[in-house]
């Protein structure tokens, strides 16, 4: 019998099952933008074929219908992330990710990144409120951060903090600009340019507010080694 | 006889020659879009009124024309500022300005402020490259700047150096964004958005590239005390 | 013992507790984008220091909740601030800021601004409804903007009042930029750009709608000469 | 015989010849992306038609070989402007524009204006360097102002003029923001949207540097009375 | 007794009493951004000293307050404009203003206009629903437009309307932009520029969705004649 | 007795009666920005000329309306389309159109795409959720969407489908930007600004969200034949 | 032997020379942003193929080398195109494409589009010169544009023009935005927001002076029928 | 004696040479923006250090002055890089870094990347012309890329390559936004976007043009092992 290789759900969706084939990591479900009932039917499709979910922008109301049809569900109230399913056991965690985040503000961005970095398998260390304002909080930290194989840095209003940091480490930062600000701020627009005009090197951005791909892009890079094996 | 308090050029300008009384400093003379015979005739009128004369934005033709013209005018290249005349003499200079600057690219602005603060009477010391990027240079200058009473801050990229500096003094910050980047720095925009969003308080914002600003509203700061008392 | 530099709070915040020894001020909370049992945690941190608190964009419902805890706590529901403790006690206030405002809706910003400096220990004056559509208004005004120490302008639509201000004094002016105005004004960035592009100097500007940073660097500029000798 | 509607000159052309019946004036020559030789080839169609020429955006070498052509063409250098032919003689103009220019920068915009506004009829009186920052000069000249019908008014950077202005005159004004300035002056876009956001009621605006667009729509206002009996 | 030239209302406004006397117009109140409270004292307190007020951005509670207080009041809940008291009696208006509207979505603007033109005494006729996609619907209303002594022309989306009318009538035009439209019209963004970039001449352009803006300048334009003589 | 040729409805609409003699189809109604009586009564306008109806935008509120006073009439509450009446009988649809759909998110927009292809006659195929991401999914339906003759592609965030699929098929592409995205997606700007820069020749491009626009088009190209000679 | 799929140039360029048979049409050169060196060598390797060429952006210098080497190569210098070999015989055009051109400046991009649309098969008519502000030179043209079965619309400044004539003809339009025009028009960026804006159904867009873009699909859509044949 | 942990280069430089211990790699020269002899000073300081230089954005008169100086240097003409001395000796590259490109426009962009990651120990294959527009080109190349540690895409355009190559491969894609393109490319800033907005994870961004930035982090990410025991 020829593999399943998508899978059509009524007619606004078509599961990825094979991602986790062509890529090392299943399909991940945005729930931003869809009903609340797509959403579910989505996650039921994928729970029903074993693949374990994580889906992000979750409102409680979806929390609350996919904990009573998957008891082990787990919802971040402040990350927006629900979880069903195991993809890699917390004492299978390999590797340590920093998320360093510039204020409180910026927690939820950075709690989305822990959270997908722990799925995919990373063990996650979230440091918060270390802006570069008083920048010895940082100082501080650095002996932790440089336990690190990878560091996201959350930051909205100037995003500042990752060209401070990228230039006292030796590991790659994946930069996050947050929508935290205001006025010329422009919803995170001022802390993406920061970012992408960093001065210092070792430096890449993703999307405003875009926690899950910085956790997905760190745990990829903190473990490359091993995924390359499992499916080379 | 009636007060002269304005003072007409051709049909092209007109010399503001009072504003040395509303404001305790001259007129100065902005080169960019005039043509050189104007930017000539203005500076003429002014000095043939006596009024001491700093022109910025300057080209080297006009330099020379000027120095031909009044022996002891001084062109500063890399500033394109020139000086004709002499508000404040060296020795009567008050006050300590600092004008610390990012990188080598964002020196230009930088001497456009420093000119601008000694020619209306501030000391200034000018510190050069001490970006984010290594963070240690910026603090190894931390007790020189700690005797500034008011600092102007370079920098173009992300335009970071102000939030640092500014969690570290007591002093108030000028920070001055320059169009130093490319691609997303889309002419200094970035660096501009980033200091205004500066997460530090303690910071005020000028125009991208505007050196001369930056330097007069240093040394307005610098001078408080004894200006209103000239003046008052 | 060591000096405790830093204080976590849960794991949302850390508190910089020893900025006042550096910058010669407290920390402020910047309320909006954190819970309100983030703001009020943070808060009651600093209070148990003894550490004097002052709020911005402060929600009734907060303010509500910390005067209940710190009866002498004050709220300014136009300026969104809440104080808790004093920084500066009134008769100690020394110098004069000036805040101006273009038109009634200006005024949460301007009000925003006032508070901080008063707050810091400036004495300020608030003058409102002086735009530029009627400006004899503002040359009525002008005795008495003559004796401040610094002026803070704020002004939204095309943000003009700074530009026509500057040429009149000899101080210097923080421009402060609100989002009053619709269509293209663009959330302030109108106003915004207008006071950047000023062509009248002595003027330097803080980000749209930003009152805190307008009346804290004004309070910096007003108290220069006395903060630098207490931690000197 | 029917009258001639257009007139296609080659293939690259078509004139609009009877554009003077619909809208009392005759079609305006835009050199500016136009080869010389097909710029140089319309005004020919439209002088052997007896049309008055009027060209903007005019370089000195088009203007060199009309004059050739037609010896009595006028080139005014830094309006950018030539004509050929006469649409009103100088004895008949009526009513008064004023052109108010806020630097010396914005003359070439203001100049285009008021060749405009001659060219189709009406006397213009320019006032060049009154700008904001020194707003003494603007009081000065403030009864001669008085006397027009209409007032076109050009600035660049923060476009302050217009809203001050308009407060201060009972006539309508025309905002010409021009792109002198540099920075976050964005090519003129500041002083575009200070004017679109001008507190002063009064004001309407045309496009960044269009003189020409200006300066014909004065003249409209000012011979609103005239031409509509001309046509009726 | 000196002449009242301005007026403090409590410490939120400063009534512009003179305005009539610069400008031959009195002051008009915009509501938006003010509390119903402040702009509730100010109507009052213009209607105390007998000035006519036109209130525009009116919400519809306030207008219920207004019409309690002062029984003449008139509210228009389309213009969302507000009158109490007479500016010029409906039998003294003279002139026509024609305001001509694309669609149907850009009536609030449209109204907004003629309300204000009428008050300020001006004959005002409104043609809805004539846009460019069915262009002869304009065509029909030619010889009705061409009574007008300006035209003022509403429209969003791509803001054509402008362009193709001026070149047909002999009149000045005031163009004005709404935020009617969706997507990249970015809320009237396109319309805007649309109208700045007219390729036709005989075009000046207000702020998106700035009806009072558009019918003020039409009926300064309309009265030229008649105002110069009242206060010349 | 002559063709009426528009019919104004109260004040505020003008119907296009003769569109359809003019362009082949009959004038649409587009509810956003109208008020929901003012969209009933045009589509009872429209009805009593025994023109068929499609109302895009619609709320179910006005849909209920309209179901009860037209019962035939059809609403689609994901595509927002409503129809009263029948312009082209589903026996008589020919030809096919492709609406291909990146996400679950662009759904409403391929949606109303499709509606308004059928309503005017196309026969009309919908793919969803083939985005890049997981491109093999697109492949395999590469064999259906060659058999349409033209294609709609809808997408938001990156919007890169169009560039793949214009690279594999011979017939034109209507690109569809959704507002589907966030933070850097800038309400679709990236989707739109990737599809105005595809590099695979077949693309053009209609407005964010508008997929009535690219519906209409779509069925213009594919009856193309017959349109052509029913009013040639 | 397998078909070559595509084929390397040197290190720089890859062939897609099976374009043809996915798509109808061979691969196009692009020559802006490519060496002169690495262009004529792609030129090369595709008429070695024995694959008729079609170069946009091409340079004058190109084209003379282009000519040399291919003598029945030629070149546009108005549309800066260059072909190589003959992909359809003049005599087997088929169908009708217009090209309409608002004005002269707007000729290199109605030109591009003219020539791929005739390279790849279609009969194309120019017309030039018919922009809205002399709206009746459109109206005269309208009998020979009815005869097209596509019409591309080329216009800068408010690219009004698609917006008139969709309202008109009942056949798609390719709306092309240029980039004549300065200030405001932002480099085409109004042209191109007022044609994504039109209100009038039947326009889809291609980028700024995208011509090659408008006449390949404009072509696209006038040979649905045979192109289908051909490789069905 | 102290560690030298900065070396002043006459008053415009000032060298991070303990850049190397912080962050595993010794600083590079970014020569834009600096005069040729502030160049050259900063790289004669490295060498004479022993410190191993790379040099990006380097014209070729500052690479003859250089090769001069120390003959081993070498200049890649299409990169802009230059170096001097030797980081890690061909032989003890390890680990492989892809560079893929999606046209011959991007080459530059990425061959900076490829010299980059090379310099700092990276093996490096470049791929190039594998644009979305042939799909197949990328499917042909997904054996070797897939051999790859980590990829950088340079496109330009849409920027849409990352988003298809994203979904393919089980490493991690540094996506490099060219300037390639034209009209609403603007500048670059569609690519960005459209990869910010990338529909699949595994994708971090570099600003426009980086080259060198997205090297960097490639090699840092391919080494990331060995980096990390050297000064661990």
């Amino acid at each position: 019998m020829p593999a399943e290789t998508d899978a059509r759900i009524s007619d606004f969706a078509c599961l990825d099952i094979e991602r986790q084939k062509r890529t090392g990591y299943p399909e991940v479900v945005y729930c931003a933008g869809k009903k609340e009932e797509e959403a579910f039917a989505i996650i039921c499709s994928l729970r029903e074929r074993g693949i374990p979910v994580l889906a992000t922008r979750a409102a409680s109301s979806l929390a609350e219908k996919v904990k009573t049809a998957f008891p082990g569900a787990v919802f971040d109230e402040t990350a927006r992330t629900l979880t069903a399913g195991v993809f890699c056991e917390e004492k299978d965690r390999a590797g340590l990710v920093a998320v360093v985040c510039a204020g409180t503000s910026d927690l939820p961005a950075a709690r989305e990144a822990a959270r997908t970095a722990e799925f995919f398998g990373s063990n996650v260390e979230v440091t918060s409120d270390v802006g570069v304002a008083g920048i010895h909080r940082l100082f501080s930290r650095l002996p932790a951060l440089r336990r690190a194989r990878v560091i996201v840095v959350a930051a909205g209003m100037e995003g500042a903090l990752p060209s401070v940091l990228a230039g006292l480490v030796s590991v790659p930062l994946i930069a996050l600009p947050t929508s935290a600000g205001y006025g010329a701020s422009f919803g995170g627009l001022a802390a993406l340019l920061g970012m992408l005009n960093a001065c210092a090197p070792g430096v890449s951005v993703v999307n405003i507010d875009n926690g899950f791909g910085a956790g997905y892009q760190a745990n990829l890079i903190n473990k490359l080694q091993e995924v390359r094996y499992a499916h080379g």
